[in-house]
């Protein structure tokens, strides 16, 4: 049982999260061209499929109006960024309170929200990219807009520790 | 010359990059705590160090009025994506010319750009994520606004591959 030989300890010198990343850039790289959104799903790497999972779960949270489950997906830290067109929030707390000012207070409503157009891209072994475009119907207008996500894996999974969001369009 | 041992075999199935991005989280994490800028500087990986001159180098252009080079920090690539509040640019060929048509055209000027508030994060062997705010002073009124960048090492260096910038503060 203990006895390592020598591809094993070259194999253990490469800690597991970058060995996963090198999995999905050579899953990346070879040259699957899957043919519709369901083969894509199959075909992402477990870093991609778990930051959609979190995505899911927030538009899901945000659909039955739980702001808490939202928040969720968010990095719990003052270090957490929230940048929404030229204006910058600084920490969990703070986008906490901005989602409650915005959509749950007097005379506000949180629609219902969705997101189209997603590109997750694993770019390290703890850091994966996400461009894509939200779309929020309200009785009072529609809203819809740009974002980019930086997700960063942690002990408790895959947490968002920048959002830039513009919208506008 | 030619006689590797064991642990030469074992460093070698880390590539380069990886071995690189090992070294600038060690680095992270040891605890250095640099007390001012040029300290900070000093402090920077070897990845952190490329990517700002990159953004020196685009704003020392800009403010000569050279958009040619400005744009030479942008990956040349139809992939290229460029976020402007709620509007998406496709391309590199479309960034420069949304640049000639905002900052070039009839009656517009390119007035005098700076970058503050500049965080520059290695999140992987070849990706950097940046945040900061640009401040451009204008005769007709400046403008500023909050970016975050996606920078990623190619063969001949570090070139944005997403910008997503938004104006209004």
């Amino acid at each position: 049982m203990l006895r390592l030989k020598r591809k094993s300890i070259a194999a253990i010198t490469l800690n597991l999260p970058v060995a996963a990343f090198l999995v999905s850039v050579l899953a990346a790289g070879s040259g699957l061209r899957p043919v519709n959104a369901q083969a894509r799903k199959a075909a992402e790497s477990p870093a991609a499929r778990q930051v959609r999972i979190v995505l899911d779960r927030q538009v899901e949270a945000w659909n039955r109006r739980d702001l808490e489950a939202f928040m969720s997906g968010y990095w719990h830290s003052e270090k957490l960024s929230f940048y929404s067109n030229g204006t910058k929030t600084a920490g969990w707390q703070g986008a906490l309170e901005r989602y409650r000012q915005r959509y749950q207070g007097e005379g506000r409503e949180m629609g219902a929200l969705d997101f189209a157009d997603l590109q997750i891209e694993v770019i390290g072994p703890r850091s994966v990219f996400v461009r894509g475009r939200f779309h929020l119907k309200l009785t009072s207008g529609d809203a819809s807009g740009l974002f980019t996500l930086i997700f960063r894996k942690f002990a408790d999974g895959w947490k968002i520790v920048h959002d830039h969001t513009g919208s506008g369009s």
